[in-house]
């Protein structure tokens, strides 16, 4: 009921690896690479023109890739000029837009809504309604829950847009808010509903709104009184450093 | 211009009972059971296979129920193994993952994100964009609003994944954050952008982040001075005590 | 590949204005009209019968109205009974129920959900995934950031749903929640996370749960010293003050 061609448009311009499986009424603009043994599942839009499509009759896509051994969920919508890693995978209806460039590995949530023009690095996970703002820089291992947000203008509306820069390991709460030209080290973690609008710096353990530095995350342990950051130590999921 | 059968596509092994209408474009998966009376609208997924499916060559749906008189509104994405009492009703995309169990008259707003392993008592009401973790709890009659999200790990990431409970007829509002293994008690009201991370006791009337108990609830009055909880001696639409 | 009249369907009591474009899979209902040279992208679902439809056999689409020159990016769904200004653009699935006016030059972004019933002025700007309730009024000039939500139930659940009201040139940060029969004056700012139950003044700029007055909007200044607002006088992309 999926992999049946079913109302699948593919641009002649696209290039589809080998193995690559393509759902039902989905469609793959110009342009378009798409890695060995990467899935794309129903109704998603690959390589989704941008706005100058609309307006100008010399519109090309700009080049697109999804690495390899993918899986992008139904009703994606992944604009042209987008390049992945490989092993990506992404949950439903998630909208990337031009610009963005991901690591290898990550993971973008349910209804996630990347503004473009912005850089994650490898093993990056979003969870679901992530918004992140143009210019926003993810490093390696970050780790976004629901309805955070990156956003780039701290006195809007205005011209300047830098967006936040997130330091490997990092995990910021459910509906956070990084805010502006900042910049929050690495191992950080940002409790739920946290307000940032200054830097932070590495190891820190940040609550409230505005943001307010608790302690060193390595002193935050658990009710038998077991160390939890870096997390890395105990956590293995989908990491690298996970055994068989 | 909806249920002409225009481009649906239903599995051999769906049961679809009496009066049933299915919107165009939608997909009625592998061993899906619709209840008379009920009506998918266009676009809408149902029976949407678990991340197996793409791995696994042996893969099957798991059943999946819908229950009577239910409607499921446009670009509905409701996972194998969900299974519903009667007269649900779903807004637009929505998204409901596998194995999670909903009881009788329950509402699931536009954009809501069930992570599925969860469950939902009756006439439990989901506004807009709500966010469940897996294997959070609600118990009959909880209104949730717009943007609240149930969350299951106080220190992410781990793997202990025990997530909240919600007691009968408590009410959570806009943008609040419930974590972890805790315990809402009954009649409860958790004002806008609130924080949990503890227990709360039945009737509690809770703000902030961290939340704090302000009263008891039953303390609340109307600028004209009525009591306004337990709210069911007030409000009636859509509930069973309402008198036609 | 989006104008190909590919598994288009509009009703023949629709009127499309000259130079239309409607993309791919999308649905044009009854007694919808849209404007000159408006686009319709993929996937969009313009005049969607409101609840009626399901249940009555004489229900009858209200007039629905798309402005001219608008863009209407893929997945929206706008409800019978919307009427747009000209020069409407949205982002990718949006929902925007019956009832509700937009004046003109709006943008309304991806994920938006306009519940309905409700005005919106000219020149307005929806980031992503705003949430409007019923009975919300916008002035002209507002700008509304990401998962602003705008509530009209500050005791809920009830039967009183009267929304905010915001003035001309107010802008709204990242999450807050503006709650029940409230004025939010003529260019003020609202911080990111801010919770506001009671009246703002002109000119205010407040932040915090519960809001705070922090200062005049016009004591605010940049690094360099410059006063920030109001913003018009430093702000100009897309508004009619705009200078080529």
């Amino acid at each position: 009921m999926m992999f049946n061609g079913h109302n699948v448009r593919i641009s002649s311009k696209a290039k589809i690896g080998q193995n690559v499986r393509i759902g039902d009424n989905s469609v793959i603009y110009d342009n378009v690479i798409i890695g060995d043994n990467s899935t794309i599942a129903n109704n998603c839009s690959i390589g989704e023109p941008t706005s100058e499509f609309y307006s100008s009759a010399e519109y090309e896509n700009a080049e697109t890739v999804i690495g390899a051994n993918s899986l992008i969920r139904s009703e994606a919508i992944i604009y042209a000029g987008v390049v992945t890693g490989s092993n990506l995978e992404t949950g439903h209806r998630c909208t990337i837009r031009e610009g963005s460039l991901l690591g290898n590995n990550c993971r973008i949530g349910t209804l996630c809504d990347l503004q473009g023009h912005l850089e994650i690095g490898d093993y990056c996970n979003l969870h679901s309604s992530v918004h992140l703002c143009q210019h926003s820089k993810l490093g390696d291992y970050v780790f976004l829950y629901p309805y955070v947000v990156l956003a780039n203008d701290k006195y809007p509306p205005s011209e300047e847009v830098i967006g936040p820069e997130i330091g490997d390991y990092s995990q910021i709460g459910v509906h956070s808010v990084v805010i502006g030209k900042v910049k929050i080290g690495a191992n950080c973690l940002l409790g739920a509903q946290t307000t940032i609008t200054k830097d932070v710096d590495d190891f820190s353990f940040v609550v409230g709104s505005p943001g307010k530095r608790l302690s060193d995350v390595r002193e935050i342990t658990s009710e038998q009184g077991e160390q939890l950051y870096p997390w890395s130590a105990r956590f293995s999921r989908g990491m690298p450093w996970k055994s068989d």
